[in-house]
C-alpha cells in the first residue's frame, strides 16, 4: 500500500534530517554526534514527522512551515529510543545493533541527551510568533512520554495491572507523541486553539489505534510478513491481549500463563497455547474493537476539521494503514 | 566568607525550586519525578542561579525577571550531574548516594531526561519576546556540555592529551554553563546583545577560574577542610596539573607518572611524590597564574559594563570566592 503524499512527504522529512544534521557532522565533536547519525540513517517511517507536516499541509500551508516541529519530533522520538533500547538492555532496532552495543552504554546516554537538545533546537527555529504555544505542549509531550516509559518499566514487576492502567500507559509512552505531532504541525502555521485541541484528539485516537494494531499483530500477525511472532508472549509481557485474557478468561486462563510464565522453551507450543487462551477469552476480538473504535473517532476529529477532500482522503489512507497493516 | 548577596539570593533560587518542582510532586508519576527532588534537595551552592539573577540585578531590574532562567540552568546543571554520575559510575555526591546507587541506572537515565525537560519548562515561562534568544543560547550551552562531558571521557583512555585540548574540554564541561547563565539573566531583562556578550565572557573567565581552583584544591588543598585531597592524583586523572607537568617536567616528571600510574596502593606516598613533581615541573604556579588571569579578565568584562557599585563589589566578592577558596 502506498499513497504520493507518504512518499513525498517522507522524502522531503529525510531531506531535511540529512542537511539538518549536516551542521553537526559525524567526525565533530569526538563522536558524540555519530550515533545519532547512525540511530537516524537506520530509517524508518519518520511517521511523526509526515503528521506534522500533513497538519500544516491540511491547514492550507506549505508543509515547510511545518519542518521545525517535523524535525523536532522525529529527533526527540528517536531520542526516546536511544534511552529506552538502553533501559530495555535491547540489542536490536530496526535489525541493527542498538547505539549502546554498537557503542557502549554511556555514548546512548550522552549521544541521547545531544539528540535531545537537537531536537530543541530544530524546534526553536519556528516562528517566534508560535514558539512558546509550540514548547509548552513539546515539553507536556516530553515529561508524558516520560511517565509511558516509568509506567511500562514499572509495570514489570507489577502483578497487579489493569486493562485500564495499560491504556493510560500505553497512551502516555506513544499516543501522546503522535497527538502532539498534528497538533504542532497545525500550531506551526498558526491554527486556532480549538482546531489544534481537533488536532490533538485525532492524533491521540491514531496513536491508541495503532498500538492496539502492535499487540494484535504481534500476537496474530502474518509470519509471511517477515515479523517474528509471539514475541510479546514468549516474553510473558503484559499486553493489552495478555492483561483482558488474565481479567476475562476465568481461572482456566490463568492456569495457562501459570502453567508458562518464565518458560523461555517450548516456544511454539507456548505461543499457541496462549494465544489459544487469548482467543477464548475474547482479547482478541475486544482489541481488535478497541482499535476500530480509535479509529472510528479519528476519523470523526477529521470531520469536525471539515478538511478540503484530498486531505480527508490521506488521512482515511492513514487510518487505513493502521488497521489493514499486517507487519 | 559570606555576602549578604550570596543568602539572599541563593534563598529566593531554593524558595523558587520548591515552589516550582511542587508542580511535580515525589508521589506523582509512579515515581519518576523521585530522584528530581532527591538531588535537588542535597543542596549545592545553585551558583548558576545565583549568577542570573545577579546578572538581572546588575541590569538594574528585579531578580524575579530572571527566576525562568535560574531555575532553567540550575535543574539544567543537576540533570547532568545526574546522567554524568552514571557515566562516570560515581557512587556519591554531595556525600550522599547518588541516583543510580540509590535507585538503579534505569532511575538515573529516565528521571534525568525528565529533569532536562523541567529545565526546559522552567526556561519556556520566560517573557516570550526574550524566549527565542534565551532558547538559542540555552540549547547551544546544552550541546557544549555534552561535548565537554564526551571530551572528558575520551581523554581518559587516551595518551596524547595536550594542557590546551584540557582547557577546552573545561571550558566546554564548566564555564559555557556559567557563562550562560550570566548571559541568560541579561537576556531575560532585556540587555543588548553587546551587554549579553561581555555578560557571557565574565561568566567564562569565572569558570575558568573556578575549575582551576578545583584542581589546585584537588592536589595542593587544605585537608584541615574537610575535603580529601589528592583524589585525581590518586585516579591519575588528566588534569591541568598532571598535564603541564608531563608537557613541562621532562624525563623526571614523566618517570614519576610511569612509577605511579595504576597504582592505587601507598596512597600518601604516590600523593606526596606526584605533587613535589609538579611543583618541580612548575605546574602550581601556571595553574594559579592561569586562575589569576581569568580572575582579571572576569572583573575586566565587569569593568567594562560599568556596573553601579554595589554590582561591581558583589562580583568582586565573588571573584574573590574562586582566588580565595580554600575548599
Amino acid at each position: 500500500m502506498t499513497h504520493p503524499n507518504l512518499s513525498r512527504l517522507k522524502s522531503a522529512v529525510d531531506g531535511a534530517v540529512q542537511e539538518f544534521l549536516s551542521r553537526w557532522p559525524v567526525e565533530a565533536g569526538d563522536g558524540l554526534y555519530e550515533p545519532v547519525h547512525y540511530l537516524m540513517a537506520l530509517g524508518g517511517k519518520r511517521l511523526r514527522a509526515v503528521l506534522a507536516l500533513s497538519a500544516a499541509e491540511a491547514e492550507g500551508h506549505d508543509a515547510n512551515a511545518a519542518m521545525p516541529v517535523a524535525l523536532g519530533v522525529e529527533l526527540f522520538h528517536n531520542f526516546t529510543l536511544m534511552h529506552d533500547d538502553i533501559m530495555d538492555q535491547a540489542p536490536k532496532r530496526r535489525g541493527q545493533d542498538t547505539v549502546h552495543i554498537k557503542w557502549n552504554e554511556n555514548a546512548g546516554i550522552l549521544s541521547g541527551d545531544a539528540m535531545y537538545t537537537l531536537a530543541h533546537v530544530a524546534l526553536s527555529e519556528l516562528d517566534p510568533k508560535v514558539l512558546p504555544e509550540a514548547l509548552k505542549l513539546f515539553n507536556q509531550t516530553a515529561l508524558e512520554v516520560c511517565l509511558g516509559q516509568q509506567s511500562d518499566m514499572a509495570f514489570e514487576s507489577r502483578t497487579d495491572v489493569t486493562v485500564e492502567a495499560y491504556l493510560e500507559m500505553i497512551r502516555l509512552k506513544t499516543s501522546v507523541l503522535v497527538a502532539a505531532s498534528l497538533a504542532l504541525g497545525a500550531i506551526a502555521v498558526g491554527a486556532t486553539p480549538q482546531r489544534v485541541k481537533t488536532w490533538y484528539e485525532l492524533g491521540e485516537h491514531l496513536g491508541m489505534a495503532f498500538q492496539m494494531q502492535d499487540d494484535l499483530l504481534d500476537a496474530f500477525g502474518d509470519e509471511a510478513m517477515g515479523k517474528q511472532i509471539g514475541g510479546d508472549i514468549l516474553a510473558d509481557k503484559k499486553t493489552f491481549l495478555r492483561l483482558y485474557t488474565w481479567e476475562h478468561g476465568g481461572a482456566s486462563a490463568r492456569d495457562v500463563f501459570a502453567r508458562w510464565d518464565g518458560n523461555r522453551n517450548n516456544g511454539l507450543e507456548k505461543v499457541q497455547e496462549v494465544r489459544n487462551a487469548m482467543k477464548a477469552a475474547g482479547a482478541e476480538e475486544a482489541a481488535k474493537l478497541e482499535m476500530r473504535t480509535h479509529v472510528e473517532r479519528a476519523m470523526a476529529c477529521a470531520q469536525q476539521l471539515e478538511l478540503a477532500e484530498p486531505h480527508m482522503e490521506w488521512f482515511e489512507f492513514l487510518a487505513g494503514l493502521v488497521t489493514d497493516r499486517t507487519s
